[in-house]
């Protein structure tokens, strides 16, 4: 059995205001080409396959898209489940008809414990879910944190398990990691919805989404986050997107890496204003990548984001990375009784690290003159 | 071929306020039996399945529900169009699904022009469309009214007819009455959105949706609103709620009428206050039922709306058909000179048409007295 997982599809996501549909496209080609390539035998999606619980008619449109032509036209066995940022109801829709085409997405707890086979591999799907629904599944008032939750839903799953066959936990969560791999407790980042990767040791494999970096579990070889396919915040502008074939054939599971290549990229350029406007400086963007400057300057720039935007049409961010900080300070008797146009230079200077330049000194000056002369 | 025709389900809607879920399940479970005992071969939903382009979980879980049981348990095949109240992107979600089990949900103009075929009848599923659509569709910009759009529609779907076959058109749009069948030309009603039952004479029959009264077209024995399957509003609480069956093996085709029974009426009662309030006096209807009052008192009533749903729980509307207009009149130097007391009076008179007693001109003159001093 060999299988593509991805996640965190969020369709209809926007970026600073950008709409992303061109670009998700775009990578759900490439997954797609990856899975004919590697002519694996189904594909897990782990949860966010929209960005939103009532996603747009035009994310509504690129998803079902995207679904029908995996499944309906290519063929491709689908494993899914709903995110938290999906709505579980509105992406079940239609579920129960999905199944007669080896489409099986589970929205509902209830559902996780049924697993779907394939070729001597038994899929948990465990759709996200919030540790209320857990209490009432359980009918256990006790469960208060998803990790409490999580055992009694991995000792049902266990129950279920064919020893003859291989395990796959298909899920959505913050899994942090164990203090038997990690240096530090990562559990007590995650709080109360983390829940520790020991618990999840029974799976020869869990797909998991949440995480949008599938470094997010670093020393796990057999549980992965795969990543989201696009690159959603500036954070993750050096991360490498992609997803994993899995092959659960070997024993322990073999998993690899496929890149994704992003159609418009997300940069961060570092440089002062001067250097960033100069039309011989080339730098490493294209028209349509997405741009995070962190602007070295410290003076300040009129209409700046206008200005720079003529030369990287799609700024999403910017930073001011030196700017001072000017931390409230007391002024004593001597600065007070001090002429308002040398407080004003003084003020300037500790803020942008400039003196005033001759034309800003006599804009200072007359406006100085013309409040005065309307106080007489 | 032998079929059912319903329309304007509109799950989620509310009555002023009160949820149908319960009266809509029922509803649907009405159907489903009228369905089973006339031993349909399909089942026409003619548009206006929700009644909103964004329904809530609970409306999407309810009608979910009822397409799984009526296709997926039961096995009726089902014929299905979006109506002007449901997204047709959100409502055909999956719909590529559908298919596999004979459950045709159209929600885009281009697929109405590919009949389904069943059992010698070719079903054309038009959605509702806005002119718009048609102006896209048939590249052509002098399409600005429907009936101008549904002149082609139809000479189109025509063109497609296998003249061996019977021809259904489902359709969910207000189709205004011919001047050949009757006294008015409804068709001005309408105005730019009515479609003349003379475009549509080429079909054997027309399963409509959207007008919410089986009698919308009176003079037309094989054109025909269902209807919604409850009573939506107080104009309509003296209809007889329910669906059509058809027969296309006779020519012209056999339709009858299969009522539905309220699982809670919608009741106007006209009555006084006193009447009303009266535990001697029974009424037809049940703590359940929605309830018009039509109160022919004009004296006021403190608390009116309290005090009437002490006895019916869920009143909807509350109308005081005796009000008097008090047209706006002017006052001449004559009654302004009155005394303030005569003024109220007469007011008073005039509004309720009954004089102050006894205790209501005590209080006036308290009240007057008060104001007085307060002036002083």
């Amino acid at each position: 059995m060999r299988f593509l997982h991805t996640a965190d599809w969020h369709i209809g996501k926007k970026l600073h205001g950008y709409d992303l549909l061109t670009e998700q496209r775009d990578a759900y080609r490439q997954i797609k080409a990856i899975a004919e390539a590697e002519k694996v035998d189904a594909i897990v999606i782990a949860g966010d396959l929209y960005d939103r619980a009532l996603p747009s008619e035009d994310a509504v449109t690129a998803l079902d898209d995207m679904l029908v032509d995996l499944n309906r036209q290519e063929h491709f066995p689908l494993l899914a489940i709903s995110g938290n940022h999906d709505s579980g109801v509105r992406l079940g829709q239609g579920s129960d008809w999905f199944k007669s085409t080896a489409f099986y997405l589970n929205t509902r707890l209830e559902d996780a414990f049924t697993p779907v086979v394939m070729d001597g591999t038994q899929f948990f799907l465990l759709p996200y879910f919030e540790p209320f629904a857990a209490r009432q599944y359980f009918e256990d008032d006790s469960l208060k944190t998803v990790e409490q939750a999580m055992q009694k839903v991995v000792a049902k799953m266990v129950a279920a398990f064919d020893p003859q066959m291989k395990h796959v936990l298909v899920a959505h969560f913050f899994a942090a990691g164990s203090t038997h791999t990690d240096s530090e407790t990562q559990v007590q980042v995650g709080g109360l919805n983390a829940v520790p990767v020991d618990l999840l040791r029974d799976f020869d494999y869990v797909a998991l989404g949440h995480l949008h970096r599938k470094e997010a579990l670093q020393n796990e070889p057999t549980m992965k986050y795969s990543g989201s396919p696009l690159k959603f915040s500036t954070s993750e502008s050096l991360d490498t997107k992609g997803v994993w074939i899995v092959d659960t054939a070997t024993d322990p599971v073999t998993v690899t890496f496929k890149p994704l290549k992003p159609l418009h990229d997300l940069v961060v350029l570092r440089a002062s204003f001067a250097e960033l406007m100069d039309p011989d400086k080339a730098f490493p963007v294209t028209p349509d990548d997405f741009v995070t400057i962190e602007l070295t300057d410290t003076a300040p720039i009129a209409n700046v984001m206008q200005r720079l935007k003529t030369r990287f049409p799609k700024v999403i961010e910017l930073h001011r990375i030196n700017q001072i900080d000017v931390a409230p300070k007391t002024l004593d008797i001597d600065q007070v009784q001090q002429d308002p146009l040398t407080l004003l230079g003084d003020f300037f200077e500790t803020v942008t690290q400039h003196p005033l330049t001759d034309q800003q000194e006599t804009w200072a000056k007359q406006a100085y003159q013309r409040a005065q002369k309307e106080e007489g």
